[in-house]
Parts: structure tokens; C-alpha cells; sequence
């Protein structure tokens, strides 16, 4: 048993899962930013067919579970479980989008962090044998949660420069115990198109702990998210014996430029040099010179989609051997905000590796 | 591995992991009722030293833990993983209640059904091999509960029969590999002051899918959910060909009176018949006649604390050997009520066993 439990936070498994496949699906400005013709799915108005910001959310967290299930070319009936969040409140963005599929479902809440949160327990789940095949899924929705966290857009309230602009998107990944397509009609037809192996692995894990340095800016959250980040990057190096050469990349989810210097100078002073390495989505995602996104992008969906669409095309290549996915997320509501709560941060790597 | 999986939904542990100790908190009213002196710690103005009703949760929610954790006499950074989640938006009460424990953490949110929800992944990580000790936690709070879903306490709102009773109130559960104390230096205090073995453990799960009959009157939840505690317990039935005269207990979360009627009438029409055996924590927690409950008590504290005080204990003792803990949950939330949507429900199955 102790072979797979590394170091007080980590896993590393013994039959790595695949990530088999990836679905994203995003709004307008996205679809207008650096990674827009990499996407699956676009949407012209953000509504996405439905009436509400919260509606559009559904329908993009259920296109997006769709999309990556049909890449797989997996029955639907085959996926065990499903792990799903969101930022808004009680979940309802997950509750309503995957209703649809029933397939039996676990809620998750881990702020921005969620897609790594969804992540992690998809693979422990495949790998300890609990099924063929997991989903995870994220999404935030820029109009949904600005009405939840902020105002309604219609108020057209100002935004200081270290503020994030919520990512609409929401990316699903299907996590399977073998990379391989099984013997059953539908794959064989997949196997004859020509669909082959996954080549991308989640090697493990270092789930994260919640890390509060007492910062109250709800409009800084990069500020609020960087000690989070480097304490599980700090975190896996120690668990796994790793330094930072031991990774082609390490993607944070959404500190933004602001959260990125803090972050840095955070592992330098516990004695690593992440820069050469990093990448952070909500810098990836938007274009800033053009795209007036202040500090990057962020949201639930921020890293799942840029994973999703950007990254694992990369590991899947072999481009990337090796890399360290940490979405980060800030511990907040607008009770906790009013009530004069610090913003703690969460962060959970996942170690994701191209095989042969 | 298919040895494990069982049916289309659950999961029975070759090694299946003990649920070594519980801790649970309450406030003053649960403290009145039926169960009053089996709950480990009360309070009688609900605040519990704290100046809000999040904060006075979030304390319940460490007290909890720090109980379960206590009785077990475990050390804090033996726990691997916790697992955890509350009613309130972004999950508050749980971020902010574990964040002083430092236990890596994955925030959990299945409206009421969370204790389930907790305790089915905290058993899949031990049996796992993930770690030698999981912590799953939950809570609900009348105070907050009433200002997130309904109105502050303070405008002193009238509610229909059909409405419940938010439980104050958080439970914590340690759940791990083995059910033997280890050898360290606490813990063989520990043996010689008498602490035994566990002889409960959790066997397995039955993961819940969303059920959405339509309904959409978030006043009676207990109708909102009966359809979803039918399709768990039919699908445990099925998975693990069994039927009610497997179970000592099948103990619904917080249908209350009007769910426990519905449940009673869609499970009939499935061929079983749980009157005899169906318990529901809502209707056990609170005294219906004198203390002004309506339909019964809910929430995420609900399930969690009559369990840890009332179900446990007499498992322990072998009163009951084997029992089904079916956590119901109500997925809503004021926006989604606002814009029309129905009230899906979920819920867990837990299968609880006596061993030897």
C-alpha cells in the first residue's frame, strides 16, 4: 500500500489512468483570444440557446461532457462516475448540466482549483478500480459569475486593474483505467476510423491544503491564490523528490499576472526557480494587450478549458513529457466578503505524463 | 477489479474500511430534542463563541473533527485526506471550519446528501490504500441556512407544514483502513485506557444520479427528494441483489413526514415494501408534537449527527449488523428558484455493517 502515498500530500499511481480524451466548449471573448481556433465548441452571444447566465452554464458543462465521451466513442452507460463543479452557489451550474446524462454524480467545490479537484478524484477513482471510466467537468460563465460574486453586468460596475475576467467555458475530461479502446460495436467502428491509444497519463496527484495568509482583496484573488499555488508545487517537489527540471512545464490555473510575480518570489524563497517553467491559463487564455482583461483570466473553467484544448495536444504529441497542472482557487463568498473573512487559497497538482 | 463493482452504480470493498470514531455538534434546539444527550457537544445560543451564523458553523465543523479525531486518539497529520462540505454558498462553513486541521482537502456539495456523499469517498480512498485515515464532515445551520435560502431570521418569515427544520449541527466520521489502533505512543496510551477496535465499517456505496420528478416547490423539500432516496435504494437493492430483509435499518437523511410517505409509495411500485425497516433522521432528531418542526429536520447536518450519535452506536454494539444511510439532497438554489428551474434531488447509499 505505501508504495502509492508519497511523501504527507501526494499519490503516485501504481497503474496510472489515461486521459483519454477532452471536451471544450467557451464563449465569444475566448473564442476572439490566442487559443480560439483550438476549441471545440464556440458560442456567439454567450447564451448558448438558453435564456440565463446560469442556463448557458448547464449547456456548456453538458456539451462539454458530450464532446468528450463522443471523442472516446464510449457509451455513455460505461462511465461510472462523474465529478463536476462550479462556481456558483449550491452548484446549480452542475446540477442542471449533467442531469441529462445520469450518470451517478459527485459535487465538488474547490473554487478555481475545481478542475483539479475533479481531476484527482476521476484518477484515484480509475485507478483504484471503481470503474472503466471517470468524468470530470468544470465551467464558470463570466455573466453568471459576476451576478454571483459581484453585480449583474447590467450595472456596468468599474474593475480595478488586479481584477480577473471569469472565463465562459467549461472543459470535461474522460479518465479511464486502460488508455486503450475496449471490444464493443461502437469502438470497433472507432478503431476502423482510425482512433487510436491515449497517450497521456495522470502519473498522481498532491491534493491541497488550504493556505491563508490573511489577504481580504476579493479583487486581487492572484494575490489570494499564490501562497495556495506554492505550497502544493512546493508540496509535490518535496513528496516526489522533484525539483522544478523534472517538468517540461508547470501550469498554474489562474494566478494572473499579479498572483505570477508573487508566486515566484513564494518558491524562490523556499529555494526553486519555477520561471523558465511556468505557464499560467488565465495569462494563456486572453490576449491583455487587446483583450482589456486586466489581471488574466480566471474561473472555473479558465484551466480546464486551456488543459482541455492547449495542453494535453502537447503531452498527447510528446512535446511535453511531463508537466504539473495546479488550478488554483479562492475560498470566498460574498457572505464570507461582507462578513469580513480573509480569501484563502486551494490548490491540487496533478501530474499529468505522456507515455508511448 | 470487477470483483468491487457491483451493478451500475455501486461499489462493495474487498477490504472494506472501518469507521473508526464520530464526533457531533449541535445547537440548543437538537439539544431539546429526542436524541439531546447522546450528542457530544451543545450549545445554548447557537453562536457558539462566534459572531455570525457562518462562523458559528464553521466552529461546529472543527469541533466535530477535533472530536472524531480526539476519540480516535490519531494524530492530526496521520489523516491524509478530508473530505467535506455545507449548505452555504461556495461552501463557506467548510472552508473556513478545517482550514485551522492543515489536512489536505477536496470540498465537497450534494446539498443534504453531502454526509454521503463524505463518507462514500472517504471510504473509497481507504480501501484504496490512499492513505491510513480519512476524515469526511459536514454541517447545517438554522441561522444561515434560513439567510441563504430564505430570509434572515430577523423578518421572522411563516413557513408552510411541508417546510423542514435546518438542523444546527455538524458531524465528522474517521474513517480508515484498519479498524486496530496503531503502535505509537498516543495510541498505546490509548489501549491501555481501554479504547477497543472498531466493529463497524462501511462495506459499500451506492452512488446517487440526479432524479428530477419536476417539481418545484423548494418549501417542500421532502417531495423533492423521495424520488431520488426510491432510485438509490431500488438501485442498491439491485446492484447487490438484495431486497429491505437485507437491512436492519434503511435510514433516509431528511425526507421528513411528507417525503417518508412519498418514498414509501415509490418504492411499493417497485416491488419492495421499507415500511417496516425505514427510518428518516429528520423525523428521529426533533420531537414533531412539541418543539414546531413541520415536516422535520434537514440539512447537512441532519443525517450527519444522527448518525455519529444515534445510528453508530447501536451498530457498534451489534443491535443492528447491517444498515443502508441513504442522505438526501435537495439541488437548488435561490437563483435557480428565482429562474423557474425545478428541484432535482440526489442521494448516496452507505451500507454500514457490525463486524466482529
Amino acid at each position: 500500500m505505501d508504495q502509492i502515498i508519497k511523501g504527507s500530500q501526494s499519490l503516485l499511481f501504481r497503474n496510472a489512468p489515461y486521459l483519454i480524451s477532452a471536451g471544450s466548449v467557451v464563449g465569444s471573448k475566448e473564442a476572439e483570444g490566442p487559443l480560439g481556433k483550438l476549441f471545440d465548441m464556440t458560442n456567439e452571444d454567450d447564451l448558448f440557446g438558453a435564456e440565463t447566465w446560469e442556463e448557458a452554464e448547464s449547456v456548456m458543462q453538458k456539451e462539454a461532457c458530450v464532446l468528450a465521451i463522443g471523442k472516446a466513442h464510449v457509451n455513455v452507460e460505461d462511465i461510472r462516475y462523474l465529478f463536476g463543479g462550479d462556481l456558483l452557489r449550491q452548484g446549480i451550474a452542475t446540477s442542471m448540466g449533467v442531469e441529462g446524462l445520469q450518470i451517478p454524480m459527485f459535487g465538488l467545490y474547490g473554487a478555481c482549483s475545481t478542475s483539479g479537484e475533479a481531476l484527482a478524484l476521476a484518477a484515484m477513482s480509475a485507478a483504484a478500480g471503481y470503474g472503466r471510466y471517470m468524468l470530470a467537468v468544470t465551467s464558470s460563465h463570466f455573466g453568471s459569475a459576476e451576478k454571483e460574486f459581484r453585480f449583474p453586468l447590467g450595472y456596468a460596475s468599474q474593475r480595478p486593474l488586479s481584477a480577473h475576467w471569469t472565463v465562459t467555458g467549461s472543459g470535461a475530461f474522460l479518465v479511464g483505467a486502460q488508455g486503450e479502446l475496449q471490444n464493443n460495436e461502437i469502438q470497433n467502428k472507432a478503431i476502423q476510423e482510425g482512433t487510436k491509444k491515449s497517450h497521456v497519463r495522470i502519473a498522481g496527484v498532491t491534493v491541497g491544503k488550504i493556505v491563508d495568509y490573511g489577504l481580504k482583496d476579493s479583487q486581487n484573488m492572484g494575490a489570494c491564490m499564490a501562497p495556495a499555488a506554492m505550497d502544493t508545487i512546493v508540496q509535490n517537489f518535496t513528496d516526489m523528490g522533484r525539483t522544478e527540471a523534472d517538468y517540461d512545464r508547470i501550469i498554474t490555473g489562474d494566478l494572473g499576472y499579479v498572483g505570477q510575480s508573487i508566486l515566484f518570489d513564494l518558491v524562490q524563497a523556499k529555494g526553486y526557480d519555477i520561471r523558465e517553467k511556468h505557464m499560467d491559463c488565465g495569462m494563456t487564455i486572453y490576449d491583455q494587450e487587446t483583450q482589456d482583461t486586466h489581471a488574466g483570466g480566471s474561473g472555473c473553467g479558465c484551466a480546464a478549458v486551456t488543459l482541455a484544448s492547449y495542453v494535453l495536444p502537447k503531452v498527447e504529441k510528446g512535446e511535453w513529457k511531463r508537466v504539473l497542472f495546479v488550478p488554483t482557487g479562492a475560498l470566498m463568498s460574498t457572505v464570507s466578503f461582507n462578513e469580513g473573512a480573509s480569501v484563502p487559497g486551494i490548490a491540487h497538482g496533478i501530474v499529468i505524463e505522456h507515455c508511448g
